[in-house]
């Protein structure tokens, strides 16, 4: 499992826009106490609101890592952000990265890191060594986002039933699968990247042996009904064991993003197929509910259409940016 | 795509049992043509009944590589073997291995090859670059063996129907997807080996756009109810978007092959499950027929299993090792 070390210094580079930064702002929102502040080069017009530290100021206050909070077009790390990187690997932090090149490609970089002994982390790289899968029952509870399609709110899902139901008091964690969740759990597994004998062994380490009553809410990967990715999908799904799956979907999709040949499936027979797959590894699996993108639909519609889609199905269904998922802690917890 | 050079030496080295020498024997049977002579240890008690040659007298003859033709328990590759590879190297022979142990591991050999040119290829642990899979429709017709479980006739009965096909004078090729059947045909995919999202678009590689009436015939890997490998079957089965599928199954097992937890599936749900998941990819799946490991069945009993299990399903039953897989060829090409 890949640990990061925290807190973290949220490092914005010279982006111009807000989404750019995506990134950075879903780590201040998911993991605050875990961020001590942000830095960028002087150009930048964006800021998270956070106090600024320079990485040497940072590390001397306890940062342990600085995290390239950006998501920009092409995945590419501009080459002029180096010399804050280096500053950083100098102090003794961390450099975090998901960007599609690798820390590793700038030589400065690779000597600071081997100079301080801190280390160069490519969140999008990293394998990792994994055990085959042993399909043994493990204990503890388990909940699995799973959806329709790849990119409507898997994640988000997963992390705001993580908080809800620790605002209950029930114990509960959340495992990242993804690079952005990875970085703000700070640890966990990098699904798409490990050797595809190991993706259920990989699900298992993820997800160890726990208290009778602790939730494990594992964020999803891809579909089921991608042509791409529905093999990572199925590997996580039998190595979560999941006890219940929440079905996350978007409504205005019509057919799988980027592949206009794949349809979406009706949300009956995705749950009735992913029930089908993950009982291999838990008979007891069930549909406690279904999480929507609804940014696109009015109030009135929102309303008709949760309620209709409700009746259909028998299972709550929310919008965790519309009302929240406490329906879906009620179900989840109800049996 | 993995690509070895042939024609093979196939090495023995001091193996003392046939079973031992099991991928060697496969070689000979499956790809004589490809295979020039057989080498090994003079305490080998062990022969292939091939014309030996020493290695550097085989590279004269025209050999590419020689093929450690052995599947020790452990996988690894004895020390006091080096010489003959070492030699077989500086003759400018690649050396392909399916063992566990790497042959990267040795440095004599690394430093042969870097001499030679020549190349190591561990089997096992080549993973290779390759795209996501896009879900485009290829041209060309496929079938894919899959199964009830791991290890029960998936490839034995690919190769038996690519060359019961060819008997009959259709274009057919054999795509392979584990060590042995690469080392069969000479290239392929490992697809054990590849990264978990490149699962589906390794498959797309393996089996290109091809002539309108060509078949190729695809070696299954896994099982979609093996709790550790499903993913990859999934995979596979996307990638290979296959017309037609071959059940294997072997009557014996109840329950998958070291997972006793786990029960071995009805046919009819089996077939059930594939053709679900398969039509993700291709609407046109169907299975073609049963592929059956009765090696432990009488003649009588294999003749009463026969009959029920193809009156039930509606299908041919066939054991390639008994009576050949001439049912699987008539029903395939009959629509």
């Amino acid at each position: 499992m890949l640990v990061l070390r925290k807190p973290y210094l949220l490092y914005l580079g010279d982006v111009l826009t807000k989404a750019d930064a995506k990134t950075a702002f879903g780590l201040r929102d998911w993991c605050r106490a875990d961020v001590l502040a942000e830095w960028s080069l002087p150009a930048c017009p964006v800021t998270l609101d956070l106090p600024r530290l320079a990485p040497a100021a940072a590390a001397e206050a306890g940062a342990g890592s600085i995290v390239v909070g950006v998501a920009v077009t092409g995945g590419r790390l501009p080459a002029h952000w180096q010399d804050d990187l280096e500053a950083a690997l100098l102090a003794g932090l961390d450099v975090v990265s998901g960007m599609h090149t690798r820390l590793t490609a700038f030589p400065r970089l690779v000597a600071a890191a081997a100079t301080s002994g801190a280390r160069l982390v490519d969140v999008r790289h990293i394998g990792g060594d994994y055990p085959c899968a042993s399909g043994r029952k493990r204990s503890g509870l388990r909940v699995l986002t799973v959806g329709t399609d790849c990119a409507l709110g898997k994640k988000y899902t997963a992390l705001a039933l993580t908080k809800e139901l620790k605002a209950r008091g029930v114990a509960a964690t959340f495992r990242a699968t993804g690079q952005t969740g990875i970085m703000i759990a700070g640890s966990g597994v990098p699904m798409d990247r490990t050797i595809s004998d190991f993706i259920a062994g990989a699900a298992e380490v993820l997800s160890p042996d726990a208290a009778a009553d602790h939730w494990d809410v594992i964020e999803g990967q891809g579909s089921l009904y991608h042509p791409a990715y529905a093999a990572v999908t199925l590997g996580l799904l039998h190595g979560s064991q999941p006890d219940a799956i929440v079905l996350c979907h978007d409504p205005m999709r019509t057919t799988i993003d980027e592949f206009p040949d794949f349809p979406i499936p009706s949300l009956h027979d995705a749950i009735d197929y992913y029930v089908l797959a993950g009982r291999l590894t838990n008979r007891a699996i069930r549909c406690v509910g279904i999480s929507i993108n609804s940014s696109a639909l009015s109030d009135a519609q929102w309303d008709a259409y949760r309620q209709r889609v409700s009746a259909q199905l028998g299972l709550p269904v929310c919008d965790p940016l519309r009302g929240g998922v406490g329906l879906l802690a009620d179900r989840l917890l109800a049996s």
